[in-house]
């Protein structure tokens, strides 16, 4: 710690309890200080005392094989990384007018938006808790402005409810819990709850509901100016003459419940998509701009890894430059793996038989994304909409609004769908050209008249064909997180896997960094033994 | 309507609407296109054709009285503001670093913030649905920024509840609808609602609220990852061999009585306080200064009104400019006055009996802000605790964080204190250090070893101490606006107010310029039929 005239903070104090005690110390300490909830995260290791010329190969230049290689490279090791892209970031990546994108299968889109414009094709949100991240944003000059999620103005679209007309998330979310509080209210006064709530809180209970649920004197859930504050009104309130407002009609019960408005609110609640949540200004893709600024040194684009090895006494990566076609190697006392499951899979990997049957065993999500550039904000000007996102049954699932730039003019562009499920694997099976199509028709349910009224250009990434993943994430389950979990992350002999397939928080940049810093810990720790 | 290449957008059609058929047939068009529930505003007005040489004078350069003579000035008016202070903006306000503050009864204050910080006094955030405000924001270049109102990380403190101890809201929430979930599924089972309840409903409302309120399979709201994946964890998720989470234990019915949780999610869900919300970059007062700059040339500061005639067909105001203390005179064909009713019932006004009945008939509210300048941002470094707010049952009542520069370092102000009700007379009888110093007594509760530690300096304002409204805003019932509203509201021969006094959105800033709108429009209508 710090010799500073100041009293140690808190992240320092538990960072040098770290140091003492390890992780099961740290832990303790948390949760004393009431903070365990947070985050696994207490500050960066201190990785000090390599072995003069001890080195390290790292397979891969996302986050997780970047993070690696600066903090092993903080600790003295000679570190290089191969990538197989040309660019730093991996899954951390933006789409920016100019780019060019070549999925699997040959199908290539040049990007028509304007300057400023972006699709984050992978991760395009941050949670206020994913403290690994938000700290290395922090060290490496990322600038961060806040996404939003949720959106009570946005719209509630299900195929199966209001005969199809989309309603305001504001509206379907105040008659939910004016619903919920009138039936349990009717409930306790019909004594059916007498045998579950102490006599002394069921009055407490109805008080609460009454004001949570915005009852009336009789208890009830109706058409009033009280609900129509939080639900909205017919007529809204304004000034002068005409100044008074009139009360909107709630929703009934049934049609409640055909909306799904209960998981809606349920997946806002979640705490990845609690408040505050961040993006980088200028694009997801600044964060992986920026770590890889940090290693630019250590970085070999372009190398496709065919084969690792790692008998006498050292790891050996053969790998091909895919701008060059030429076959080379590359050579350390120790290896970070950070290549996607699917991937490594393929390529011939001298590691335990239990590791490669983890590797084998542990299948990848595919989800697909495509990004409209509209010519005007018009979920804006005319619809009040500012960031968040509206939901549908529809494939597209969702339609995501602009968190930066809001309020602005000119083209702006729409996260158009998130496609996931089987529904994905349809999508990946068409050409990005028809992908957008059908994600103009699906969106156009939301706001018919302006969608693909205002369309310009759009672009698409379907994960499952992107050749450096060949899908999105690892699906772990619980069975395969008893039989391979330990296994997967356990140090190799000389390499250890790390990514968001190494984590428990899968599909999260937190996730792989986390996973990184615990891997490069314990890879230290063996290089000190050894 | 322009006549442009492209399709008239939604806000032009309403326009267009208006101008024809005025606000009833304008109403039901916006019905009909689904958005009636946003705001009244529908464009600016369209006031063409003022006499030649006619004249208006406006009382006050707050929002309702610039924008009244921004709209009256287009229009063809000779437009003159009599403004007491020495700058624009009335109640919108912002106070930073080297400002000087002298509140009734002379204590001066000299705020000693870093440069780019700041307090805002009055109003300090921006609903979506404020479409005026957010209108002439961007007509005028007032740069918006979200802010942050619900944030799930933040604390609610009761001293009822929990022995004291401050909890997360996202801790609470979740164990409220969880709560709420069990008993209400618990109540079908026991055929408690059978009556209420159609069959073809009742097992539809129990899986969504399993899914809702994160029930297992005995749709028992209980312990475990799922539930810790939204209250949060013991042991949150993280990477590597230690990443698996522990679950962690929910709170007890009772507490949750206790600690008011129903009430706090209430005003979180009010329209008011719905995202998304802003604010404008550099402090509110930025707005005041916008709209000062769109009518700098007709505004006179230092400018006390003391009478108002209007005898003689014309109006007259007598004010005394408080920088040379001379006595002098303006007048004009109308008069828009907004001066703040608690100050302009002590000015000699010529009008109908009813009106200045009216006028004397309509109490202030007070309130009390207290900013204060911490060294860092300890709440986000510590606490993972991004804008939004804290919440108290000490007088102080919330805490709110700064929803600017987040995730920088270097000082930050924190809104202290937002004290209403019977506290905020108290608080206003203590000096301004003393207001301070019980600031951070209060929220020393919720942030014990950080607060009083990291505090610089402060700032504070007592509305009803403030010299040029003697109040916060006013206060309105079901029975002043029966008996009062439309007599405050209507032209009186010469003269009609405007302000959030005269509007349905009472302390708002968009009820002072729809207030405003309605009351140019009509005033303009009665010059052309004099």
């Amino acid at each position: 710690m710090e010799t500073t005239g100041r009293a140690p903070t808190r992240r320092e104090v538990l960072h040098a309890i770290g140091l003492m005690g390890g992780a099961a110390v740290l832990y303790q300490a948390m949760e004393a200080m009431g903070h365990a909830a947070e985050s696994q995260f207490a500050g960066p290791p201190n990785l000090s005392g390599a072995r003069p010329g001890a080195s390290v190969l790292v397979l891969g230049a996302g986050l997780a094989g970047m993070l690696a290689a600066y903090e092993l490279g903080k600790a003295g090791y000679k570190v290089q990384i191969l990538e197989y892209n040309n660019r730093p970031g991996g899954r951390n990546w933006s789409l920016y007018g100019g780019d060019t994108y070549t999925e699997l299968g040959g199908a290539t889109q040049k990007v028509g938006f304007a300057p400023g414009n972006y699709l984050n094709p992978g991760p395009w949100r941050i949670p206020y808790h994913h403290r690994t991240l938000l700290h290395y944003c922090k060290a490496f000059g990322v600038v961060l402005e806040p996404f939003i999620q949720l959106n009570h103005q946005a719209l509630v679209h299900s195929s199966k409810a209001f005969g199809g007309q989309p309603k305001r998330y504001r509206e379907l979310a105040a008659d939910w819990d004016g619903n919920v509080a009138e039936l349990l209210a009717k409930a306790i006064d019909n004594k059916g709850l007498d045998s579950t709530i102490v006599a002394a809180d069921r009055d407490r209970l109805k008080e609460a509901l009454r004001e949570w649920g915005i009852l009336d004197k009789d208890m009830r859930y109706a058409k009033n100016l009280r609900t129509a504050r939080r639900r909205g009104y017919d007529r809204p309130l304004g000034g002068g003459v005409d100044g008074a407002p009139i009360a909107s009609q709630p929703f009934a019960l049934t049609d409640l419940l055909d909306s799904d408005i209960g998981g809606i609110i349920a997946s806002h609640m979640e705490s990845q998509h609690q408040t505050t949540m961040f993006q980088p200004v200028g694009g997801m893709g600044m964060i992986g701009k920026a770590f890889g600024k940090q290693v630019a040194d250590k970085i070999r684009y372009n190398a496709k890894v065919t084969k690792i090895d790692q008998s006498g006494g050292a790891v050996t990566a053969t790998y091909t430059d895919v701008a060059t076609n030429t076959v080379q190697t590359a050579k350390a006392d120790y290896c970070v793996c950070t290549i996607p499951l699917g991937i490594l899979s393929q390529i011939e990997l001298d590691a335990s038989a239990g590791l490669l049957s983890a590797i084998a065993a542990i299948p990848y999500s595919n989800s697909v994304k495509v990004g409209l550039e509209m010519k005007s904000r018009f979920w804006e000007d005319d619809e009040a909409i500012y960031g968040g996102m509206s939901f549908t049954d529809r494939p597209i699932s969702l339609v995501s609004y602009p968190s930066n730039g809001m309020h602005s003019a000119g083209p702006a562009v729409l996260l158009g769908a998130y496609i996931y499920g089987p529904a994905s694997y349809r999508f990946a099976g068409m050409t990005p050209q028809q992908r957008i199509a059908e994600a103009l028709e699906d969106g156009a349910v939301l706001h018919p008249g302006r969608y693909k009224e205002n369309y310009m250009s759009g672009a698409t990434v379907a994960w499952s064909r992107v050749p450096f993943t060949l899908g999105c994430c690892a699906q772990w389950n619980e069975d395969t997180r008893k039989e391979h979990y330990q296994t997967l992350v356990a140090v190799d002999d000389r390499i250890v896997l790390a990514g968001e397939h190494a984590s428990y928080i899968g599909c999260w940049m937190e996730g792989a960094l986390l996973s990184s810093l615990d891997a490069v810990t314990r890879l230290h720790k063996r290089a000190l033994e050894a």
